[in-house]
């Protein structure tokens, strides 16, 4: 089952020739979840060979232009490649006022339903749910309402081994019993407990994708054993006091947060456009948090 | 004096990786102006190397995404790069309402003024005048209000000959009379005519902008004679129904138009997506008017 994260766009607010400002689609068991899409973001999809009209969810952390002026963009091309599936759009109220604006300016009539789904700003919040994944909406702390987004796979039940079945000739009600790990009792009498007959499932997968955001860390009781955590650091310490006065963190603060939470991987990303070179960003993480490693457009991370 | 345009994106409705849709720089006597600005504007600016702080003037022809959707970007690049300058936005009156939401959904105040002037898509009206050009909307004929635009050098004064002036010894007054196509009366009773003593100055140049554009040939009596044409030509005539049935032109019409309005040299441009190869473009277009090219995305046309 696979569950992985490509970057289509790391940097911050002016987009440039070397970074993309923030997009990233989020595949988990073959699904494809589109996270914020800025301007141009529809090119990276082309460029990075995502197929597009696969996305059936997208989400929009804020309405900061980097973060989704490339939404209206997309929306219009997956009408005019022919989509007919609905597509649902999750983000702050104003979104939807400002997509109906668009249509309704330039005189389109979709030929796919669109539903729109406001996100909570204050408080956790469960935006998707399907057999086997749940998607949430935190709170983040930036200069206009924000949110960031969890990926949890939903705890899986254990497996009867194989051995088990054929050895006490198990029927298919004694293995559902088993997997909801009730004790059965056996032809012979014997009582054949759960947990010796069964083989737990793996862990569920957790990706937090947490940007914009000042230093939170109110965040860490919610992003707590992620296998991955994209943070955003948007500054060095350098420029702390820019970070602090525009809602943003540094490349530390990010740090501080994964070690907090006790996160597996860090990704930092959303890096202003005034750093050509990056090295500066692992430097100042790496004592703090050390499994770091650097966004780059186009980057594809597996949660294994 | 230079008069060029750079093409910046030359694609319909769906961006590729091939090709930008529309937007272009026009740039006259040092003065640059934009034309429409389609989602990935300010990327083709920094790719192409136009200083994008130095635009005054954007020209909006019609609301369908592809030719404004990198607006909202592009202002607020300019914003957070420091710009203090005014900047002018022509357009339809939507075009205000919709920049007004996206800056009052993200919080943000710019650090420069803009000034939005609503275009008049029923009758050709100056929307630009300064020493030595005047920008005037034309309407087009599409599927929501359409305007073209065109740029044209105000006529110049003759010059005096410098040998006349060393000559006759003719002075600041005299000059400024013949200049006027005034004669003058020399020291010595003689008359010097205007038509002696001037050269006249070169014929005003023009350039073109008409797209989106179903044939349209009221276009001609706004156009005619002009130095460049831009004309779109979204498809070939094998497209010749879908053209007619969606406001645009094909590529022979296109040629038409240009020919009916003798201009000197026509770019076809607004290519479907759907073709990856464009030599039917020319090979329908070069019959009917002979000077005509493709427009590829980076390219720069001079008007000698």
């Amino acid at each position: 089952m696979n569950f992985n994260i490509t970057i289509l766009g790391c940097g911050a607010a002016t987009p440039t020739l070397r970074r993309n400002p923030t997009s990233q689609v989020v595949s988990v068991h073959d699904k494809l979840f589109l996270v914020d899409c800025a301007e141009g973001t529809q090119l990276q999809l082309r460029r990075h060979k995502v197929k597009f009209q696969k996305i059936n969810h997208v989400f929009i952390s804020h309405l900061h232009g980097d973060h989704y002026l490339g939404l209206v963009g997309l929306i219009s091309s997956m009408h005019l490649l022919g989509r007919t599936k609905d597509l649902h759009i999750h983000g702050p109220t104003g979104l939807e006022r400002l997509i109906q604006l668009n249509l309704e300016l330039s005189d389109t009539f979709l030929n796919f339903k669109w539903i729109f789904h406001p996100t909570n700003p204050k408080e956790k919040e469960l935006l998707f749910e399907d057999n086997t994944l749940e998607v949430y909406s935190i709170p983040l702390k930036h200069r206009i309402d924000c949110t960031g987004f969890i990926f949890i796979e939903k705890p899986r039940k254990p497996k009867v081994s194989k051995e088990m079945i054929e050895e006490y000739n198990l029927s298919i009600i004694q293995i559902r019993d088993l997997k909801n790990l009730v004790d059965v009792k056996l032809e012979n009498g014997e009582i054949l407990s759960a947990e010796k007959a069964t083989i737990a499932s793996r862990t569920p997968r957790m990706y937090a994708f947490c940007s914009d955001t000042a230093y939170l860390p109110g965040l860490v009781e919610h992003i707590e054993n992620a296998n991955l955590l994209y943070h955003e650091s948007t500054f060095t310490e350098e420029h702390a006091a820019r970070a602090k006065a525009t809602f943003h963190s540094t490349a530390s603060q990010a740090a501080t947060i994964a070690s907090l939470a006790n996160v597996k991987q860090l990704i930092l990303g959303h890096y202003s456009s005034r750093y050509t070179s990056l090295s500066d960003f692992l430097e100042q993480a790496q004592p703090i948090f050390s499994n770091v490693i650097l966004a780059q457009d186009g980057m594809v991370v597996e949660i294994p």
